[in-house]
């Protein structure tokens, strides 16, 4: 397999949506190979509630019928959908510098990284009903903000509308209430991956988000691929994460390598503005879920598991507009000559990841203006 | 219409899980009045798609069976299910008094309200996947909790269990992406109400909360009424909320009679600890709503968005044991003798809500023991 692989929701022809298994430019259509109901379906989430032996089966299966000479569907001519259904949606914020960056920029007065932060993969729910699919369009967001020398909060378009690149897993099977899943548990219940864009309008999110987390500062989309890569191609670039000093506590502990070395890169308007690598997150994918369960709370098919901004330490390695331009103060320069501190309306951006020989779904979406 | 009221979705004797129309102590079957193909679902969602003008109907309906003497099942013989597939879940912190009161106690040095408390509803994402529907046991959760002196945080069960008295709202109508529902379009969009318990693991949020908002301090379990009781029953008891200083942003106007008039009480170990009205709340339902989607965020059927605690400003009307106890320094009296600061194993908790002579469907939960 080489290219962009993963699973997926499709259309094409006027036909029903249907289960595709892409590689490159190519898709197969795997509800006409007979390999069960569960491939005739307009989300993945009858397949993902399988298993890892059928996930794994399912894998082999594709990769054979494709090396084989099975016709594959040019993939100009498919119309993807949003791969699964989602259940519930959770962020991290496993990033030790895009953490670092952000208490710097929020809370300039005091020590960047809270408390918390090496002990626990912080994490809060976000709006599961406003996932969409690459390629959606995503709407300028309108709300209110209030700058700290503002009398009182505006309303109207927000002026600081940001991208997250972001890596998410998604749960195949889920668990019982009241049973926490251990991190050694991660590859049964985690299907694969997808990357995320978390778009995050900073005014709004500035304003709105003490006590109680990020709200209408996010929730208005966050876009996914369409394709799902799953573990089961991704083995030999899932390592150990970094080192982590205090030790974790022994419930996160166990999870073997469930850190994803693969590089990522964010464009913007046709410039790439950043590059960096998710092996270097602080908290591995089977930490993040070792913890949202450690508390009995329970899985579900399709629950969606973003890792929070990521961003390396060095310059041009930020995963988001508000580390790039360090709040605005420094507009990048992009290859037109034009120069953004935050994003205008009609940018496309442009996620991208590769694993390896093993790309992973883009994720696109251009701005359109706001309807206030 | 008296007594308990409202739709939920139930089992008995056997037959698969239907839509039942519960009034009093007696549960009509609706799917054996030939009312359609919606009623013979597990989950009310697809009759909650159908809009106002058929909750009306289907309402009138019911209550017409009823009146003529129509059948009903003993409520005692039929088995409740949680009445619909939440979507998502959106928890608000809409009581003046209860922010207050929070305020006061997490933030001693600080002013308790924050600022953007009176210009906006607060509120953040919850887990849909973890709502459960009354008489669901609850297992006390494990997790980190740090207290300010302890040199490190410890892992073991949440020692400071406590519940929210909420009340949420239903979505029947969703809307699309990009597309704000302005407040006066409430009742196209909201189906009904539940009471909600909101439990939360005090020493868990504590540690956890900052800068995200709450996790696992909640995820754990969210109980709420298996019975919806529709708005179409309360109008009477729909009033205007109270009074606003500063006047809110011409986006959160015009909702009209949105808060409910309904007297609420909590019990525990068989001892009612507390009286509150829910009319008291800041932040209507309709303001609640109208900002939730003010960024362009969709609705879909089955959302569900509840109050955050409902705290009046008397003793004794609180809605939460960390301010009915003033975090755990002034423990409550039972009527067996006993005293809590927080919730024991094996306490029951109960809250019922009575709007006029319209019962909302009762919450009831048990704490089991932690599992760690």
């Amino acid at each position: 397999m080489t290219g962009a692989v993963g699973f997926g929701v499709f259309t094409a022809g006027g036909e029903p949506p249907r289960v595709g298994f892409r590689v490159g430019d190519g898709v197969l259509d795997l509800a006409a190979h007979g390999l069960g109901e569960a491939f005739e379906a307009p989300r993945l989430n009858d397949f993902l509630a399988l298993g890892r032996r059928t996930w794994e089966d399912v894998t082999a299966r594709a990769a054979e019928l494709v090396d084989g000479g099975a016709e594959l569907l040019p993939l100009e001519r498919v119309t993807p959908r949003l791969p699964f259904e989602v259940a519930d949606y959770v962020d991290f914020y496993s990033s030790l510098e895009h953490a670092t960056n952000l208490g710097r920029l929020f809370r300039p007065d005091a020590e960047p990284l809270l408390p918390n932060w090496r002990h626990l993969p912080v994490g809060y729910h976000g709006r599961a009903g406003t996932v969409v699919v690459s390629g959606t369009p995503v709407v300028r967001p309108c709300g209110q903000a209030k700058g700290p020398d503002d009398p009182a909060p505006r309303f109207g378009a927000s002026r600081r509308l940001d991208i997250e690149l972001e890596l998410g897993w998604v749960v195949g099977v889920g668990s019982a209430l009241g049973e926490p899943v251990p991190a050694s548990a991660f590859r049964d219940h985690v299907f694969g991956v997808v990357l995320v864009n978390d778009w995050s309008a900073r005014d709004l999110q500035a304003w709105e988000y003490q006590p109680l987390g990020p709200f209408l500062g996010k929730s208005f989309a966050t876009s996914i691929s369409a394709w799902v890569t799953p573990l089961a191609l991704l083995e030999e670039r899932l390592v150990e994460g970094p080192p982590q000093d205090p030790e974790p506590l022994p419930y996160l502990r166990g999870g073997g390598p469930a850190a994803l070395d693969a590089d990522l890169e964010v464009e913007i308007a046709g410039t790439v503005v950043s590059h960096t690598n998710a092996r270097g997150l602080y908290w591995t994918m089977a930490q993040q879920l070792a913890h949202a369960t450690v508390n009995g709370a329970s899985l579900r098919t399709g629950d969606l598991c973003a890792s929070g901004t990521i961003s390396g330490s060095e310059q041009g390695s930020e995963g988001s507009l508000i580390e790039l331009t360090w709040n605005g103060s420094r507009p990048l320069r992009l290859g037109d000559g034009s120069e953004r501190t935050f994003l205008e309306d009609g940018d496309e951006v442009v996620l991208r990841g590769r694993a390896g020989h093993v790309e992973l779904g883009e994720v696109r979406g251009t701005i359109l203006p706001a309807r206030c």
